[in-house]
């Protein structure tokens, strides 16, 4: 919902004078929007936009050079008035005609219409063109609503006017950018307006609204949703359906309603490019992010403009707006940079894989019988992911679940390659310690590693480690991890959990107890420190970590060091070492 | 939520494969992250920076001249790995050595610092500047955590090493612009990973959480939701009480962190504005919008940097990356436009006031009759104004009701300084619909507008209207109503209710009834025959209505049309005018 409001009756307002003061080196308020700071030469036919605000960075984030000379601002989702889009217009226009553009909205046709009258009356040669790019608003081309594909014609029709063609050819050129312009949209979730409740509708869980307009008008049907590949291929489908003869080159713009994610956005975009390239087009300067927005509604657009020649031309010169900008700056820096340099070539290669130097036959088998409880440890990492994530989320970023189950993936498939190109148990545990860390990173994967690569280096490739040596490879696995996190026990870590683990192995197996059992017994006494860290208040802790919120909750990462050891335990893994 | 996902474990890569997609211009994925496409000259300081993904444009949409040269990106949430980095630095190097930058957390640490230490050895000289810009996570600067002054610093910190800068020069000014930085930042609701049904946190309604952090860490306390002033006034109190003692001119954020409106970011912004230019700071080059998202968290941020002058110059040089551009691009369109002439003085200055010729004292004292009835009128569309927003909701945008309250506010308004000034009736209602068209925009404000625009003409301000003048001007206002939206009776809008009060109110005049009754009867008619539109198949409609969702619906303007209307007959403004 709409969170950050003083009056709701003069949120429109109270916005535009922020963002005239965010943005006072290139915008300038007037009654009724925004012109130019630096008006352009006189002589040069103006381009005003309007509509409804709500939708930021349409339309007032498109004034300055190459785009808009001035933007009539409505309130919330509401046209402007005729007396408002006047003013702006009188503002802006230097002497040539004015270019008037504006979504295909009823409200916006009645005040742009009467204003446009008026000033041809005064003698001020004022052209309109309605944009109506969205597919899925009606079936007849001139009765489609205006939504995303208001950037593509507009910033087409800004850069005509400023290469410094008449108002017959800007617009001309401006509708003929419409003509050619699709957009198909989907909501994920509803939009609230300033000082309300509850939002202006809703989308089903699992479900997707196709087809929905930007102030929250219904859609074409709901569909469920898929994933962001099968959301991808159905909007292209449905603009290749609508795609002209002659389709070739083509501007693409993936837009985010406002809630959306830019990673969604992103993820849907790769797919949207493979589509199309497959397709015969070539994208021209593509577009992923906000530019025609919803307030906080949940959702996205795809707008495909077939381009011919001239309107390629247009859509790839410079512009230079708040929140639109195309073509590079000055010289960045000191001195221009020279020509771009190819990289060196061994800068490229990912890292040398480590050579495997063979391990003794009794350290392989060691290694043989280690792997045999990888299937355990997966299972109760992946059985658990969903409760690690939530005991994270108390004081962290509620990502170890997701991290402990990478890095243990990662970790075998390294140890498997390792152990079929013939390692011994020392290099298997090294390359299972460097593969958890790089696939889990964070915390845990550099503790993992550090921790599996040091009892690596303890039981060496030689031959298999008896009892006290599986101790001392545990112990010099905690110490690394110990040294590596700088934590401390009672620091509600993973070493709560780990150091005693550690020292009930060491003692149970000095009291001659074999592995499987000294494990079993030391594994539990991991589980216990693990729950007691519930008790514990953080201390020097965790960077992130606030300690009065995780007062009361386990700390995730001793319960994920149990599981671990539990599993093993539960599995052959230690008796077959020892047997 | 997330919705717009593959698999959960890929997302990160699938969104790093379609930002490398769209921006090839400027970036090119190597193994663990991105650099620039175009490397910088060989010679100058490479900036490295990295950390989780789910932050966009932090850290990978920062890649370009003038600031990164590389970005290690991490799965969601979780640091990279040491081995990450290290290919992605190998791949950035220029051969004067690395400034690496990240937030600082515990797992960034540890993996960028192994990283470091393994390229040291190899020997490339790696500096580490972690940003801890968040006084609200904790009270020693140092164990503070970054987030979105990552922005501010690392802006700087690229913009030196683009300017020549040596490496030791660059760290110091990169850590000197880290201990100056300051930001706090605010959660209103909740984000949610990737796969995920619920979110890392929940906010109470009405309730911010102060002090969050960018991953859903807890924050320092819950406090009631303000307005967006005083959640502007409390962000800059806390960021003035650390303010340095020589602080004049600052650098100044304010950052989104995902589902949160550009327009609340700006509403805040003008408030911070005000605040800190009260306070004697000089704002040099403020920045509003999405630039350390926390996915589709909802909340916002303060960021504030103290230059100093060497400081500002790198915070106000030229910059290109996808997310971050600074700088004039070259000339736009066919040549360079001349410098900025001012604007002619009269396109500046809102349109003359009318000139109100003064009206007969019949006719003034009809329009003071009148305008008894502008309480009522007023009352009984506010009381409605949220159920009028939800009858809109089905098939339109939702703005009727406030536009309808918008539009009478300032109709009523004008028609009273009219009213003082002289105004006969004519005039009085002429100086409403000028006033509602122009406060309420959209459809409905440009209707009434001219509706009472075309009464008034037909009363005139010489005497005050009979019976059958009443009945003349209601049919004017509503035929003009009609000629300017084009719509006609059954096509589901406020004609249905028009048309038959006005034919309901002429033949009631023409049997000689007086103007209460025959008001109070068609009144009643139109409520029946708004009610009746719910029953109505849209049919030509208005471009924004969906036929088929508004069915079963009764029509907002029908029904507003009827409470207008019915008010006026049960205050004493018709009985009046009829005495």
């Amino acid at each position: 919902m709409t969170h950050l409001v003083n009056d709701p009756r003069t949120f429109a307002a109270d916005v535009l004078t922020g963002f005239v003061r965010a943005h006072a080196d290139r915008v300038r308020e007037v009654p009724g929007g925004v012109v130019r700071a630096a008006p352009a030469a006189p002589g040069k036919v103006a381009v005003v936009l309007g509509g409804g605000s709500g939708h930021y960075p349409a339309f007032a984030g498109w004034v300055g050079e190459g785009m808009a000379d001035g933007v009539v601002c409505g309130n919330i989702f509401a046209s402007p008035s005729a007396d408002q889009a006047v003013t702006v217009i009188r503002a802006a226009d230097r002497g040539a005609g004015v270019l008037l553009g504006f979504g295909n909205y009823a409200g916006d046709r009645l005040q742009f219409g009467q204003a446009a009258r008026e000033l041809r009356a005064d003698g001020i040669d004022v052209r309109i063109v309605t944009v109506t790019d969205d597919v899925a608003s009606a079936a007849e081309p001139e009765q489609r609503r205006g939504i995303a594909g208001d950037l593509i014609v507009f910033k087409i029709a800004g850069a005509a006017a400023a290469a410094g063609a008449d108002l017959d050819r800007v617009e001309r050129v401006a509708a003929r950018a419409n003509a050619r312009t699709r957009t198909i949209g989907i909501a994920l979730a509803g939009c609230t307006l300033p000082g309300q409740d509850e939002p202006l509708f809703t989308v089903p869980a699992g479900r997707i609204a196709l087809g929905l307009g930007i102030h929250g008008e219904p859609g074409l049907s709901t569909e469920d949703l898929g994933s962001a590949t099968e959301v991808a291929d159905d909007l292209v489908d449905r603009i290749l359906a609508e795609a002209p003869a002659d389709a070739g080159r083509v501007a693409v713009l993936v837009n985010g309603l406002g809630a959306t994610t830019h990673e969604e956005l992103f993820a849907v975009y790769g797919r949207v490019a493979d589509r199309l390239t497959a397709a015969g087009l070539v994208i021209i300067a593509p577009e992923v992010g906000e530019q025609v927005t919803s307030l906080d509604m949940a959702g996205m657009s795809l707008t495909v403009t077939f381009l011919d020649p001239e309107l390629e031309r247009y859509w790839t010169a410079p512009a230079d707006t708040p929140a639109f900008r195309r073509g590079r700056p000055g010289p960045v820096g000191a001195e221009p940079p020279p020509a771009a340099a190819a990289p060196p070539a061994d800068a490229l290669a990912p890292p040398p894989a480590t050579v495997v130097s063979p391990g003794s036959e009794d350290s392989r088998r060691a290694a043989e019988d280690l792997l045999r409880s990888a299937a355990a440890v997966t299972r109760a990492l992946a059985d658990h992911e969903a409760e690690l994530g939530r005991l994270d989320a108390v004081a962290g970023d509620g990502d170890h679940g997701q991290g402990m189950v990478l890095g243990v993936g990662g970790a075998v498939r390294a140890a498997e390659e390792a152990h079929l190109a013939g390692a011994g148990l020392g290099a298997v545990l090294d390359a299972a310690g460097r593969a958890w860390s790089n696939a889990a990173g964070g915390t845990s994967g550099a503790l993992w590693g550090a921790a599996l690569r040091a009892a690596g280096a303890e039981v060496g490739n030689d031959r298999a480690p008896d009892a006290d040596g599986v101790a001392r490879a545990v112990d010099r696995a905690v110490t690394a991890a110990a040294d590596l996190g700088g934590a401390r026990e009672g620091d509600k870590t993973v070493i709560d959990a780990a150091v005693p683990f550690a020292a009930n192995l060491r003692a149970a197996v000095g009291q001659g107890a074999a592995v499987p059992a000294a494990w079993a017994s030391a594994a539990t006494a991991a589980e216990e420190a693990a729950r007691g860290t519930a008790a514990l208040t953080a201390r020097l802790g965790r960077a992130r970590t606030h300690g009065e919120h995780a007062r009361g909750h386990a700390d995730p990462g001793a319960i994920s060091f149990a599981l671990v050891v539990a599993a093993v335990a539960q599995s052959s893994t230690v008796s077959a070492e020892e047997s």
